[in-house]
């Protein structure tokens, strides 16, 4: 990406003065302006509305044509039949960044919403002003204090998301903060008129903030170019994508979302094998891949050690494990000798899965006894820790704080540990025994340890990140393999090498 | 199953008196006496222990022998090397059910442990007494009082488990209570020396206290007679398997778990095609499918509208529904037209999913005025309500009381809608936003609606009680699978017409 181009996308992250266009008056409920400056927006807000003279103290101006100063940023938070004039105002004052917040374009799949759309997207060619959206929430990013949502957290983290669903990419924000986990930068952008994914990836790419980049897409309008785009990301940081509206009605539900034409779940396939992208179905399987390569260090192989009460228990998360494509196979023999020396009746359940002794405590020794001979073993490669805590601690009065300490002994006894390790806790909806869970949760993540909501989220994570490849094949194979499944995806090649992949039986037209 | 086969079985699970060998002298530890105390069972219990005098204010014997009355049901919490004599010792006394709760014995993997179990099952050959276990947690029946965990609900439900794992039962029991279900009978059996699935099945399909039935399995030491019985199950009630440690090693974990020889997954998937049986993965998947089962009314298709806030949350909510089976297709055109009216701004955000107005407050509205349109829609047969409670309401003070509202309102049009409905509400981990959640829940599932954790539960419940079919092909048939399959599993057919399946890797002596 050139230099001035990341200059530009820069300034939509941290723009110096945002023009809201169509600025809630209440005085009460929560609109773009009391967002923005509840959440610590440090740059100039410009509330623009013509029938009232200030907002949230600041001064309205009744067009932003009307503002004396430059403007990086503007919000449209009009009717989408009035967008046109707002978006031609926002042209002329030299705006930089539009986000069309409003909905009602294409995915609307009517003839008038495709029209608007169109027209917003010929309005700004050989302006100075680019487009995001419409039909989307636009920024987060902490740094600057731009958010779209405000339960989101102030602090500033290494993870960009870039999601064409302001809803996924929220409860994506909010699940990696219930883990101690926190963005850089999150992009909603909607029906992708004119800024897309492609542009927001080359940016992310070279973005030193950035360590994870997480994508939701319904639909990629240039496969080739999104292919080239997100290889060289992987070649720089790891690449999460969860590629959605790949059913049949999943595509249709999609097309009327955000206007998309999506992706078969055979092309997203194909598509990963050679990017080495990592796959996700859900925005819970994303967060807890992101959670996998932040904080699971990186494994030299994919055999793995269980240890937790229960012996039923055990055989499931082992079946988890292998089927997740996994391994648990017995330990070496030196290692079930030592563990038997420190669990001397515990008979075969010392092979892998191995079982601590009972309670809170069982645990806690075994953390200070049983890891370090675990750690060694020569025939595991990571370390999966699973609380069943609603049967083991689910009775317990004082369960919030013996789990507290259990916790923190691990903290302790993880430090001298070499392998990676993931932990599991499963709680039920007992209130009592997920806050308990909650705060053991907290207790863990802040040291660095990577917990999950249960065996099959920590086998799909540790999974995901084993996935990590690096591309296999050409260009050609990917183009090849879309004209193989031509009766799924329909490939239009222009001359110039761009193609455009298409696999939905629903077009606007026929969509019931 | 004989009548007399029935009454006895009737007896394990309301033994007029309770002999606890090996008795915890221990005041303040919860043992099984104290245990069984403070559940309310209301039999008499003998504490058995030579050393002390008195448990638990209740007179302790040396020996079973001295007990002065007869006694129905003996549990055994005495060391491997000590069961043989104990359970002599109850032999002698005429002891009607011994459960040996002691563990050491086929699952450990040593000749003295193999020898101990053969020695048992001999022991018991010829007399009145039946062995239950061992390395087993026994019976739960709130009915009669009797429990092996404290924190199991004293209300009798409808569900009966049959497990070969404690902790799994327990999970099962803790996760339909969550939900507001209770259970009828729940049998731990561990090694299954000697009373195993077929027994407990047999009574349980003539058990008038009993709508479900739910299996953890690891073992199947009799195929055809397995088959059989869950056949005869199945013909009048619903029964839902896990059949455990259908990997390489998770096969070798159950064999160090419960001295199990289990089935590959094909001959599982072979097994529920042809006996109707409901399949599930893990206890999760089982708890979702139990409560499918009792609160999902009786569909006529599997034609799923799906309705809540979030474009993107409707698009993968589509995409899981589909990939699970089920399909979600455009409203009828009148449908959509009556939506319109309602919500006049949701472009085609109306055709299914469909997203009702933001807040509690547009929730509330749409299930006055949405279902019944919803419910009257002539291309859907089940409506599923998802609520992103994580995002929307996350933020909001006084989250508790809007969303117990909204339950309530839920609650009270659901009662004049026909169409069978689920709803699945989704939390992240955040403590307030759970507990909020979970009230509703409670509200939900006391209504008698069906309430899942998320999407994917809510479509794999649907998808797993819409696969209740008869049986379609004969015994012969599976008998010839198991052939057709013979390099994963051995079948040993007797002359008379018994016959055994095997497909471990592994045995006892080549486990590592």
């Amino acid at each position: 990406m050139p230099a001035d181009k990341i200059q530009l996308l820069d300034k939509m992250f941290h723009p110096k003065s945002i023009a809201v266009v169509g600025a809630s008056s209440s005085a009460t409920e929560t609109g773009w302006v009391k967002r923005l400056l509840d959440f610590g927006y440090k740059g100039k807000i410009y509330p623009i509305n013509p029938k009232v003279k200030e907002i949230q103290a600041l001064k309205a101006y009744a067009n932003i044509c009307d503002v004396p100063d430059p403007i990086d940023y503007a919000i449209l938070n009009v009717p989408a039949r009035s967008t046109l004039q707002a978006l031609r105002d926002c042209v002329a004052k030299g705006v930089k960044f539009v986000h069309c917040y409003s909905a009602g374009f294409g995915e609307d799949g009517n003839e008038e919403g495709k029209r608007l759309e169109s027209e917003m997207t010929k309005m700004i060619i050989g302006s100075s002003t680019r487009l995001l959206g419409p039909n989307c929430m636009g920024i987060y990013c902490p740094e600057s204090g731009m958010t779209f949502n405000e339960g989101f957290p102030n602090e500033k983290g290494r993870i960009a998301v870039v999601s064409q669903s302001g809803a996924e990419a929220s409860r994506l924000v909010l699940l990696c903060r219930d883990v101690n986990l926190s963005c850089s930068k999150v992009i909603s952008y909607g029906n992708a008129a004119d800024l897309d994914t492609p542009d927001f990836l080359e940016y992310l790419a070279q973005d030193k903030q950035t360590d994870i980049i997480a994508l939701y897409v319904e639909g990629v309008k240039n496969g080739p170019t999104f292919m080239s785009v997100v290889r060289k990301c992987r070649a720089k940081k790891p690449v999460v994508i969860m590629g959605a509206g790949t059913t049949e009605n999943g595509a249709r539900a999609a097309l009327a979302h955000t206007a998309s034409v999506t992706w078969s779940q055979e092309t997203w396939n194909a598509f990963f094998k050679q990017t080495g992208a990592i796959p996700a179905l859900t925005t819970d399987e994303t967060a807890d891949i992101i959670q996998g390569l932040t904080r699971i260090r990186k494994m030299n192989g994919q055999r793995i050690a269980i240890i937790g009460r229960g012996g039923g228990i055990g055989v499931v998360a082992t079946d988890i494990c292998e089927r997740a494509g996994l391994k648990v196979p017995p330990f070496s023999k030196e290692t079930q000798s030592k563990l038997r020396e420190i669990r001397p009746d515990a008979g075969a359940g010392l092979r892998n899965p191995v079982e601590p002794k009972l309670g809170m405590e069982g645990a806690t020794e075994f953390y200070l006894r049983g890891l370090p001979i675990i750690d060694a073993d020569t025939e595991t490669d990571i370390i999966l820790i699973h609380m069943a805590l609603d049967i083991y601690g689910g009775n317990a009065p004082d369960l919030m704080q013996t789990m507290s300490e259990s916790a923190y002994a691990l903290c302790a006894a993880v430090d001298s540990i070499k392998k990676p390790l993931a932990v599991a806790i499963f709680t039920g909806g007992r209130p009592e025994t997920v806050l308990a869970a909650a705060a053991a949760r907290d207790i863990l993540t802040k040291a660095g340890i990577a917990v999950f909501s249960g065996v099959e989220s920590a086998a799909r994570a540790i999974a995901g990140i084993q996935n990590i490849k690096s591309p296999k094949v050409s260009k050609y194979e990917i183009l090849n393999f879309f004209e193989r499944t031509g009766s799924k995806s329909q490939e239009i090649i222009s001359p110039d090498g761009t193609s455009t992949i298409r696999n939905c039986k629903y077009s606007r037209l026929n969509d019931g």
